[in-house]
């Protein structure tokens, strides 16, 4: 029974790779285009004219559209901004069996930007083409498909192990949350599973990219979305794990 | 020289195939979801509550921050709205050859939503999943994806025909103003061609979806997106393509 909800769960986020992938790939037709990322050189006019960088605007008014629309009442879907303004509009979520009072404990998204940013020059021939909106546009759309996976992840994938051994997690999350964080790490990772995944979106890459032909579209590399998913997206979603079990298992202060 | 040129632009044209695959199976994950475009059932609150669907809401708060970030200054970024804020940010865009006062001549937004919304029942599965948000978010990205590529043809397959036979396009042109269109139809159209595009964007799509194995992630039918092509984008290209060239041979009144 856990087996079957925990696969279930799997197949979910195996559901989620594709569009990572896809989202990799529109991002890597331009440039890494450094100016986009740099505080003053957005190009925006106003007095004063705003300091944030074109990305930071960009994300920004990203959240707040996806904010007054309802997104962030998803639990999977974490914001990269906390003072976001409310959902103008009713929405409904299904139900889940997850126990969590205050989503913003399992957040990672300050450090996906932070690891998607230096990613950037595995995926996007470096230098500037100018195209700054379409990149910026891009690496929005990427962060945010890449979110939903880790907190997805992070969610549903602690509360099936949490349900498959409810003592024994308890006890290596209360280890955890006083500091000793390898016994929980250990019990929720499977090498096999995440040998499976890199092969796996490798393989994809791979496909999704065999029709471009034309010379005209850029190309990513199998084997740096590969590690991508083995050394960023596999350990923030762990981590994502290890703080819904801490507040799972009810230690005070969590 | 001209047929030089006239290639590249379709390597560019045929490069913007992907993006719409892609848009097109985001979208086919959810159902069609009629609610979504159905006035006053947007969910959204207020004194009085807006009128408009989820998808018009959408559609307008993503043109919104899309104008204010610059977009519609790139000659093939045509909005759907026409009161849109002014850009925010001082926008470089690269030359062209291009010729063309009025790039709102050549906007075929309308048509495009109108053909969009008409063919979701070929892609996405009828009924409701509840996922109104997610629905319309992927609508809008396919439509500036689709309109993307629509644009572009009009006004860089035309400007590219017009050069290789100025005085017979523009004898054409006349007659196409004057109520007579078949001619210039005729002379812009490359039945292979067309053919070519249909049977490529069919295998694209199969082969983009070949890894698609988990039975989480839904298929798309490659005749479905092959007839997309060949019955909406390319007729409504050379929709544009009449436009522009009737501009662009000086047709008083045009």
């Amino acid at each position: 029974m856990a087996g079957e909800a925990l696969a279930a769960v799997a197949a979910q986020l195996e559901g989620l790779e594709e569009t990572i992938i896809h989202r990799i790939i529109d991002r890597a037709q331009f440039a890494t285009n450094p100016e986009a990322y740099e505080a003053g050189t957005s190009g925006f006019t106003g007095d004063p004219p705003p300091l944030e960088s074109l990305f930071h605007l960009r994300l920004r008014a990203q959240e707040e559209m996806d904010a007054a629309f309802g997104r962030y009442h998803v639990p999977e879907e974490r914001p990269f901004h906390r003072d976001l303004p409310a959902a103008r509009r009713t929405v409904s979520v299904p139900p889940s069996d997850l126990v969590i009072s205050d989503l913003e404990t399992i957040n990672l998204t300050a450090m996906i930007a932070e690891r998607w940013l230096a990613w950037l020059p595995r995926f996007c021939p470096s230098g500037s083409d100018g195209q700054y909106g379409s990149a910026v546009e891009h690496d929005v759309a990427a962060i945010q498909a890449i979110g939903r996976r880790v907190h997805f992840g992070a969610l549903h994938v602690g509360e099936r192990k949490y349900q498959a051994d409810p003592e024994r997690i308890s006890d290596l999350a209360h280890l955890a949350a006083a500091g000793d964080r390898e016994p929980l790490l250990d019990a929720i990772t499977r090498r096999e599973v995440e040998r499976a995944i890199e092969q796996r979106v490798a393989q994809k890459t791979e496909e999704i990219q065999q029709s471009y032909t034309s010379g005209v579209r850029r190309r990513i590399d199998r084997t740096a979305v590969a590690n991508l998913f083995l050394t960023v997206i596999i350990p923030l979603t762990k981590e994502g794990e290890i703080r819904y079990l801490i507040q799972r298992a009810g230690v005070v202060g969590a």
